[in-house]
């Protein structure tokens, strides 16, 4: 391709609204623009690259046997209704009616459609196992749309979705996939962790894991073991302890006492106002679970994980309780809660019930007790593993590690749905032995344009992007210095018409540029080789350098020809 | 592929409601499955057909040096306010509201997404030209979805926009882009013609032209030359007429004469009643063009052209008046209009100004005029073409043809834009003079799910569809007489390894079926060549069918696989 025919329009500065860095670059090397929040245009060099994506995502899932289907995006929100997330996805789901006044939504996800599909094609286990995908464009009315392609409205997507007649035959389904992610992550380019994580909306009583790109701007939090492969998502996480005892009445320590706490509410005022470490208080929350208030106890240094708390309490949802539920349940102002007096079951998380000598609130305003000593003070409702794991915490998969927390980008899911959709929209088989079962699935998905933009955050320097060598959209950068010299202009386009007969993807800057513009541009747009044609030209010499190293080298053109297709091929 | 592992359901009946051909095939042969009215699912061998059509596209698109980008669906309704387009497109464009109520329409098309888009990248005219080009989703509201794919509401669409400086650089890019649909259509076995056509909704003053698919199943009447290559949609087709002299005062006809024709109201009703040839009939319609009534003449055996009338008129808008202006304007009942004695402009078509001796409605219920002459008895405000071409009509671009009449799908659309949308959305570049202009556009669109449906309606016998080489899901399939059949397996799975090898695409029929089900499942889906191996492989023989030819030949595997790739490469 030629440059100056190529709509190729690159920026010196990024719109101020661009937080991300893969954002800014991805508008800045002209790849995307937006067209309202969350929704954006591919141009010309952002389109090759995610057609690339979609290449290496084709390939690896071929290899699994899976088989590519397409879906519509317009969903009937009947199907919705009868796996029961109408209402339940929330304004995340988008909904319109057609002109006859049916109900629509825009698929943010296909389990529901497939699910259909299948219950109308799929009767005898003779026709299992079969797992389909498809790329396809998804819809998600996120609330906060940001970072660019990382967190979109409208984007792209790979979902498969698998079909068995046990579960046994979906561990094996799952195992394919979850391997052809990580060739998938790895072909990309990819620092990449796939981690234990929770099943949120979609749901399903398996396991799921999610596939983290490592990376400072990313939303979800990663405890990652420093010694084993243990990864989970903070959510999920869990560690090591040992059960210590509890306490005993016979403990020496000093009598409860009340305390003037005024306007202290918060763990840091406590800590200031008091000057004791955070570790020693007892933080107190209200929840609403399934309708019913508990009080729940953790160390002052501690967050509450909620799905842990679910788990304990058995409860499906779960939920702070509003200020004046919080005012009337503790007599006191919002932040005096504790845990003495209540007429609520209290829970305590494990590292709470070691504080041998605590401060929780008095439930009584602008006061706190001190020496709160728990189980003894009052009663433990429930004990368990209620927090989040925080740094240092003992790997729970390993003898010898610690938990370290990373930051990560979800680019891809896992997930054993198991029954949940095909008991819901009675999509069943028949078995070897004629008994009809619900269908076992698992379903996959892959953010295609967020990978696209993890990629970036995993490979830019200060002057630009640096892609991978399978992800870039064109293989090499032919730049010429001076678009009015005849014999570099001559020498660029015989190389150009070398490279292409070789089968190599070419992009020439046949501009008439100043050259500190046109390198600017390439540094920019990040292509992994680039060969400079300049004066040296006239003599048959030119430079060549890799987007990943600091120095060029000065090369014939045959040495030219020979050292890309060498470094393509080797790679 | 192995057949056993591939989702293809295939069914002996269409169901009742599918009526066209194309749709009962491809339901049968297991292409696509409905999900809703007019949204169909992609089966994995229709999706197979489908990125067969999207490569052949992309090829001849890059070759004509279209650049690819990706738009969005959802558009902000503030774009189409823009354009004007927001109201004016009616139902057909399906709305929605974000969940912060801000509106949105799914795209049907993308000419306001893409103005947008190069009004903020293009400045001068030394970024000109450019074409750019997708192939996306797109969405229509269609009132009654039909015929599969044919008419459906969420479809697959290449469209492609071209942007230059003047009218000459406009027809230069609707050329090359005319040319590569020629090559498209050519290369996916369609027999069509490219056929003159109206702007409609998309509008623009330059010229356009339907690419037109041959088939009974087709919504559209192209008036085609048995001589030369005129081709036109009926609504824009021209014939070539000798303009003969009025009739004058002198003409020996008898008198105008008053008869009763109780409820004759219709042409074929006084046809019948009255024993007079249709062309004898002066059929009187009356319209409101621009809001003003006026009567139109036409013989009875035409209809009248409104695009025509509309263009004799200068009218922006026209239709026909309801009953009650209709029964005001006349004094009669619907039925009875006639030209005479009318206070409104008489608009007469040239053919009905050659009846010498006409039948008109008298504008008193019940009652017709015989021996009406055009001119003497009214007189004609406008005298022009204003009917429909008929077959017999003389080709109006050469001496020697007629116009024969054909049904068509249309398939794929050029437009010369022109400025329409770039006046309104403020478009503009600086010329080489630093004059401010408007860019001048072209779109170009190719319904790419609704070919598949064409290409299916030109290629079928009673068995099931024959698929041009270049779409054919799988290049070979190879069908065991018997799975039970240990030689015969083993010969297969050799023929099959060794075609894939040759870089063949292969479907193995592995089924344990019956070798009738699979003869007709493999006719049903119509893979070009079929490999039965039967009883003769033992002795190394198998049989070779050709998907298009009634006749097998017996031939050793050696020569099976050079008449493979022999046949593939030739073609």
């Amino acid at each position: 391709m030629r440059q100056s025919q190529l709509l190729l329009p690159t920026l010196r500065e990024a719109p101020s609204e661009a937080e991300a860095v893969s954002h800014q670059l991805m508008l800045r090397a002209g790849l995307i623009r937006q067209l309202a929040a969350g929704i954006y245009t591919y141009l010309p060099l952002g389109r090759r690259v995610l057609r690339r994506l979609e290449t290496i995502i084709r390939e690896e899932m071929d290899k699994t046997g899976a088989q590519e289907i397409w879906m519509p995006a317009m969903q009937p929100a009947d199907l919705w209704r009868q796996s029961g997330r109408y209402e339940r996805y929330g304004p995340e789901l988008v909904r319109l009616r057609d002109r006859h006044d049916r109900e629509f939504a825009l698929g943010p996800t296909h389990e529901e459609v497939i699910t259909d599909l299948m219950r109308g094609e799929i009767n005898s286990y003779r026709q299992l196992p079969s797992t389909l995908y498809q790329i396809q464009t998804k819809f998600r009315d996120e609330k906060r749309p940001r970072y660019g392609l990382l967190r979109g409205r409208e984007f792209l997507m790979k979902d498969a979705y698998s079909f068995d007649e046990s579960w046994e035959g979906l561990n094996t389904s799952y195992d394919k996939m979850y391997e052809a992610y990580h060739r998938i992550f790895s072909r990309c380019g990819l620092r990449f962790r796939p981690v234990e994580a929770d099943a949120g909306t979609i749901g399903g009583e398996g396991g799921t894991h999610e596939f983290m790109a490592l990376a400072d701007i990313g939303e979800d939090t990663i405890a990652a073991c420093t010694h084993c492969q243990y990864a989970a998502n903070l959510e999920k996480a869990s560690y090591r302890f040992v059960e210590l005892p509890l306490q005993n009445e016979t403990s020496d320590i000093a009598e409860l006492e009340k305390i003037y706490t005024p306007n202290a509410r918060k763990i840091e005022e406590l800590v200031q106002s008091l000057n004791i470490p955070s570790d020693h208080i007892l933080k107190t929350l209200l929840f609403q679970a399934d309708g019913k208030p508990v009080a729940v106890v953790v160390r002052g240094d501690h967050e509450v994980n909620e799905i842990k708390l679910a788990g304990l309490l058995k409860a499906s949802e779960l939920e702070l309780v509003d200020q004046a539920t919080a005012e009337q349940l503790t007599g006191a102002k919002l932040g005096f809660a504790g845990p003495i007096g209540l007429s609520i079951p209290v829970i305590v998380d494990y590292a709470a019930a070691q504080v041998q000598s605590g401060l929780a609130g008095a439930n009584e305003t602008d006061f706190h007790w001190k020496n709160v000593r728990v189980g003894i003070h009052f009663q433990i409702a429930l004990l368990g593993d209620i927090r989040n794991a925080v740094p240092g915490d003992g790997c729970p998969n390993c003898t010898e590690g610690q938990l370290q927390m990373y930051r990560g980008i979800e680019v891809g899911q896992v997930f054993k749905l198991g029954t949940k959709y095909s008991e819901a929209m009675n999509a069943s088989f028949l078995d070897a032995e004629g008994v009809d079962k619900p269908i076992i699935m698992g379903c996959y998905g892959i953010g295609i344009s967020r990978v696209m933009s993890a990629v970036v955050e995993q490979h830019y320097d200060e002057q630009g992007i640096r892609w991978p060598l399978e992800l870039a959209p064109y293989q090499v950068h032919i730049v010429p210095v001076s678009a009015k010299d005849e014999t570099q202009m001559k020498a660029a386009a015989e190389l150009y018409g070398s490279l292409i007969a070789a089968g190599i993807e070419v992009l020439l800057d046949d501009r008439d540029e100043r050259a500190g513009v046109k390198f600017k541009d390439s540094d920019l747009i990040g292509i992994p080789v680039r060969i400079v044609v300049g004066r040296q030209a006239a003599e048959g010499v030119l430079e060549l350098k890799y987007r990943h190293e600091k120095e060029a080298q000065q090369l014939s053109s045959e040495e030219v020809l020979a050292a890309i297709t060498n470094f393509y091929r080797s790679k």
